[in-house]
């Protein structure tokens, strides 16, 4: 089945975004803060995962979140009225690149975990840009699979996460982008544009980490294409479970894992 | 030529050594400070690169640095001579394994860019922990090549690194050591043993970093063991070099470059 998502929609994944948003919020938005009452476009929402932080961390704020998934939105939009009754969010279901906005109608856009998922992040940057004021600003934070090592090294681990990136690719993603968004950002005509890598570094004097991030965020992530790893032939069910399991072993004890993530802040 | 050091000990490596000193000193030596009246010891000490940012930034400190190299120590002496006249720097040409010190005789050590090269780099801080008084402290600085990324991404660029990581293994060394220094540090009997990341990025927003890092030192450092290769088989002439000015490319306009240093602290 290709969702168009290579992480599909299940009830994990919504927890494996949870998990993943919670334990990289500090790191991801620290040092991203809006005006109050700045009116911000958050493209591509999801599951509300990055939405409850923009609208808890900024009351003042009023959010557009859009998505192209009626399904995520609903959760998005359940997940928002829990854990922020008085939140100003307005949702919509749209294509990212046929938004229906006069120019000039945001002075923020926020951008999470989703030029990954495109086959043309250049063609969607160009669309969004006239979207904002002049002098407004954008935000994008992707990572980038490259980044990803860790003790004990493992070539099975290794060939489990490369599985994950020609999978992503195939759907028409990039799990490489985060190299890329300085060139992209450029391309697309913002200008200012100042990217900052963000690394996540989980060692066994980072417990909480090594669990939240290196066993619940990217080693489930790459568990989640298991299945369509092994249905594309790619891999055995041997050496896809001791992929998976040599990089459960790296937040064990002795193991450590490195990711970078990168954020990127321009002006249009 | 197995010079039991896989760069060499060129003029051009000295240089080398120099750029890369020079644009990571506040990266790497940041949150590193020692007490006046400090005794130091530097083990590896090579051209004296990191020495003088040592002896600079701590006038009172005493620093013993050694070095297993005659040449090597000559020209760090020469260097802390003539910038920094007044240092207290001993100078010792010895084997880390058999350092002619009493134990405790120490209340820091600083160890940079030297477990890479070692067989046995266990061992080695093994043997050096009891020189450092108890509660004295230890400082290890070591890249990881596994880090390395860029844009624009290049098969040969990667296989020129994979050759320098295996000339590296071949002589005894891990290019790879980063990832690893916790799990040592805890193995040789350290405590309280704490590793960041230092993660330098750099992209045309950089233009300092891109041409001291990218170019200046890290691919600089690749190109040192083009020669090594080559007689070893490991490529083609013609491959190498197209490796070497993809990675000179990713210095240039709409390049972006990654890589991290794992700087440990820890206690006796």
């Amino acid at each position: 089945m290709n969702t168009g998502y290579v992480h599909g929609y299940s009830a994990a994944e919504a927890r494996r975004l949870d998990d993943q948003a919670d334990v990289l919020a500090e790191l991801l938005h620290s040092g991203t803060e809006f005006a109050p009452g700045s009116r911000v476009l958050e493209v591509g929402c999801g599951v509300g995962a990055q939405t409850v932080r923009l609208a808890g961390a900024r009351p003042g704020v009023r959010i557009v979140a859009v998505d192209s998934s009626a399904d995520s939105l609903a959760l998005a939009r359940e997940r928002v009225a829990a854990q922020l009754p008085g939140a100003r969010v307005e949702w919509l279901q749209a294509d990212l690149h046929r938004l229906p906005f006069p120019e000039g109608s945001f002075d923020h856009l926020f951008i999470c975990f989703v030029l990954e998922h495109l086959p043309d992040p250049l063609a969607a940057l160009t669309a969004l840009r006239p979207l904002l004021r002049p002098g407004g600003s954008v935000t994008v934070i992707e990572g980038d699979h490259g980044s990803a090592f860790f003790h004990p090294d493992s070539h099975y681990a290794r060939a489990a996460i490369g599985h994950q990136i020609r999978l992503q690719s195939a759907h028409g993603g990039d799990a490489l982008i985060g190299r890329r968004l300085r060139p992209l950002l450029g391309a697309a005509g913002f200008r200012e544009v100042v990217v900052t890598p963000r690394t996540v570094y989980a060692d066994d004097g980072h417990p909480a980490l090594a669990e939240g991030f290196t066993r619940n965020t990217f080693t489930a992530m790459v568990e989640s294409i298991g299945a369509e790893a092994l249905a594309a032939g790619l891999t055995t069910a041997a050496d896809w479970e001791r992929g998976i399991a040599d990089l459960r072993r790296t937040a064990e004890a002795g193991g450590t894992f490195h990711y970078t993530f990168f954020k990127a802040e321009a002006v249009a």
